[in-house]
C-alpha cells in the first residue's frame, strides 16, 4: 500500500501554497465564537475529562438521531455509533466486511479504497455518471458482491450526484439481492439547491449511512458517525472498542453543547452553502476563461470540481505547478484501473477568491507557455 | 470475539456504584484549571479547528521526544507517532504484525489481547512473576515468535514490576534473537518509589515503546503515542492514516499548550503519585483487616491490586456485589487459559477513601455472612 497522495501533498506545502488539493473546509468560516462558547462551558466540568462509553455520548447520539428523523429517516440513539471521523467509520466497516468483494464507484474516495485494501476487500469498480452509477453494470456486480460502497451526494472526487430515480433503483437492487449498502455522506449538508433523500432511508436494515462534522463544522474534532440497525451497531462496537476505546470525549462534549440549539448548525450550514456556491461559481468562471480546454460538470454541492483536459499530462503539470506554489490532485489517484493522466480534481472551498484567480492564472500560464 | 468485560461493566453501573473495576483515574485530581487555561488559549485560534497531519502535531511530538531524552532514551520528534489513546497504538501494531505469533504475559491487558485476536495474532502466554516474566520460558518462546508484548511497569492487571536485572535480560534476549518488543507503558509515571528505565531504551531499534496521557492527565483527550525507529514509524503511518487520518487536533493542541511549561506536568505527577500511593496503602489496610483471606502483592506503582482468595468463586461474589453497588473484575478475564475463578483485580484510584472502606466492607459482609 502507498500513502495517501493527498496527505503526502498536504505535508509538502506551506502557508504560501495555493492548495486545490485536499478536501479542506474554509477556515475563515469556522464558527469560532460559538465553538469557543461551547468549549468554555464544557472544559469546567470534571466528567468532560474522564473516560466515556464506546458507542459515544448518549445525548450526542440522540441529537444526531433527531436530525435523521427530522429528515424523514426514523432513527434512535441506539442506531448511531460515534466514530473518530468518517475515516474510522470506513475502517471499521472495512474490517467488519474483511476479505469480501465490494462494488464501488469509479472514481472513488482514496481513504475508503485504502481501508478496503488494508482489510483485503476486493473492489469491483463501476463507472459513475453525472446522475449516479451505471445501473445495468451495478445490478450485475451486486449479484456477486452483495456489498457496495457509494457516495450519492456530490461524490468525492467526481461531484456527481445521484438522481432520485437512480437512488430508488439502487435501493431496490440492494434490497432484492439481500445485499448491504455503505453510503458515505460527508458532503450531504453542503448542497447548493436542494437536499436529497439518502438511499439508505429506503433500506434502513440493509444499509450503513455515514455522516461527519468534518466538512461542515470542524475536522479537528474528529467526529463522524454510522447510522445502522441496532444489531449492526452492536457488532461494530466490538471493533470500535478495539481500535480506540472511544472517540475524543472533549470533542463529543463540545459538539453536544454546540448542537443543544439545533438552529445554530442550520444557520451555519446556510452560510457555508452560500459561500461555497459562490466560490464554486467563481472557480468555474476562472476555469472557463483561463483553461477553456478543461471539461467538467458543474457541481450541485460538495467541495470539488472534477474534469479533464484533452491532451495534457497533469502529472507533468503538477510537477511544474508545485514549484510555482499551486497544487491539485490528478484524477488517476482516485481510480483502481483505467489510467487517466489527463484528469484533475480541484478543491474550491479552501482557497480565497483571490487565491482561486491567482492559482488558475498560474496553471493557465504553465499550460499556455 | 466478546466485548470487553470491563467496558460492559462500566456501562451497567451508575453514579452510586462503587467501582473497583475500570482503570479510571481520580476525577478530582484532573488539573482542571490548567487544562481550562490551555483550552481557552487554544480554541481562539482558527487553525486549531482545521485538519492536521497524520503523524501528529510536530511541537507535541517534539515535547514528548524531549521527555524521553531527559530520561536517557535519546529520541527525536520523528521517532514519535501520536495515536488516539494507547488502545489505538496497540491496534495499529496488531494490524502491522497481523497473523504472527506473539509472546505475552499471563495475565495480560484485555484491550491488547482483543486487538491481537482481531488481527489474527496467535498469543503464547508466559507466566509473569513478582519481578517480571519467567525468563527461561520467555527465552524459549521468543525463539519461535520473534515478537513480544510486555508491560514492564506496574503491569495491568497484576501490578507486577520488572526488576532491573530482568529488564536487561529481556532486552538481551530480544536483541540476540533479532526479535521485536512492544512495551506498553501507560502506568510508568505513576510510581511510588522510583522510575524504572524502560526495556526499550536498551534496544531502540528492536522496540515499540507505548505511552499515554490517559492515566496521568485525562483519558478524554485520547492521546497516546508510539516511540520507535523512524523507519518503523513511517510504516505504521500508513495504517494510522487509514484508521482515522489523524488524532483529535483540538486535544493535541490543548496538550501541547499544557506541556509548554514542562514542570506543570511534573508537579501534577507528584500530586498523583502521592495521592494514589495513599489510596493504595489504605486499600491494602482495608483488605488486610476485612478480607484477610485475599492474598496479593503490594504494588510499587500503577492503579491495581491483584490477588486471589483460597476458596471463593469471585463470579458468584460479583453477581451479589453488583446488586449491592460494588464492582470489580475477576482475574480470569485477563487470562487466555488456566481458568482462575478465585482471583480479582481491584482498581484503587477511582474511589474516594470513604468509598474504598465502604466497598470492601460490603464485600466482606457478602463473603462472611
Amino acid at each position: 500500500m502507498k500513502r495517501s497522495f493527498i496527505r503526502e501533498i498536504l505535508e509538502c506545502i506551506d502557508d504560501t501554497t495555493i492548495s486545490f488539493a485536499g478536501g479542506l473546509p474554509d477556515e475563515s468560516l469556522f464558527p469560532i465564537k460559538q465553538l469557543q462558547k461551547a468549549s468554555n462551558k464544557i472544559v469546567r466540568k470534571r466528567d468532560t475529562w474522564q473516560y466515556s462509553i464506546s458507542n459515544g455520548l448518549f445525548d450526542l447520539r440522540d441529537k444526531i438521531a433527531s436530525r435523521y428523523t427530522k429528515d424523514g429517516f426514523d432513527t434512535k440513539a441506539d442506531n448511531i455509533l460515534i466514530t473518530t471521523g468518517s475515516q474510522q467509520a470506513l475502517y471499521i466497516l472495512a474490517r467488519y466486511f474483511q476479505n469480501k468483494d465490494i462494488t464501488i464507484e469509479s472514481p472513488s474516495y482514496i481513504g475508503a479504497m485504502n481501508s478496503f485494501k488494508l482489510n483485503n476487500l476486493d473492489t469491483k469498480s463501476i463507472k459513475i455518471e453525472d446522475d449516479g452509477i451505471d445501473i445495468k453494470c451495478f445490478k450485475k456486480s451486486i449479484q456477486n458482491t452483495k456489498l457496495t460502497y457509494l457516495i450519492a451526494d456530490y461524490q468525492n472526487p467526481s461531484s456527481f450526484t445521484y438522481s432520485m430515480s437512480k437512488r430508488k433503483k439502487v435501493a431496490n437492487i440492494v434490497k432484492s439481492n439481500d445485499a448491504i449498502l455503505i453510503e458515505d455522506s460527508p458532503y450531504t449538508d453542503i448542497y447548493f439547491d436542494k437536499k436529497y433523500k439518502s438511499i439508505s432511508s429506503y433500506i434502513p436494515n440493509n444499509s450503513f449511512h455515514l455522516g461527519s462534522f468534518s466538512k461542515t463544522l470542524s475536522p479537528s474534532l474528529r467526529i463522524g458517525y454510522i447510522r445502522a440497525s441496532k444489531e449492526h451497531i452492536d457488532e461494530l462496537l466490538l471493533i470500535k472498542e478495539s481500535i480506540d476505546l472511544h472517540s475524543c470525549g472533549l470533542s463529543q462534549n463540545i459538539l453536544n453543547e454546540y448542537l443543544s440549539k439545533p438552529k445554530k448548525l442550520d444557520k451555519h450550514l446556510e452560510v457555508l452553502q452560500d459561500n461555497y456556491k459562490k466560490k464554486m461559481e467563481y472557480f468555474c468562471k476562472c476555469l472557463d476563461n483561463m483553461l477553456p480546454s478543461f471539461k467538467y460538470n458543474k457541481p450541485k454541492g460538495g467541495m470539488f470540481i472534477y474534469g479533464e483536459f484533452k491532451d495534457i499530462d497533469v502529472y507533468e503539470l503538477l510537477e511544474k505547478s508545485l514549484k510555482n506554489g499551486v497544487v491539485f490532485v490528478p484524477a488517476d489517484e482516485f481510480l483502481t484501473k483505467n489510467k487517466n493522466k489527463k484528469g484533475i480534481r480541484f478543491n474550491y472551498t479552501n482557497s480565497s477568491f483571490e487565491e482561486i484567480k491567482k492559482g488558475i492564472t498560474i496553471l493557465s500560464t504553465l499550460i499556455h507557455t
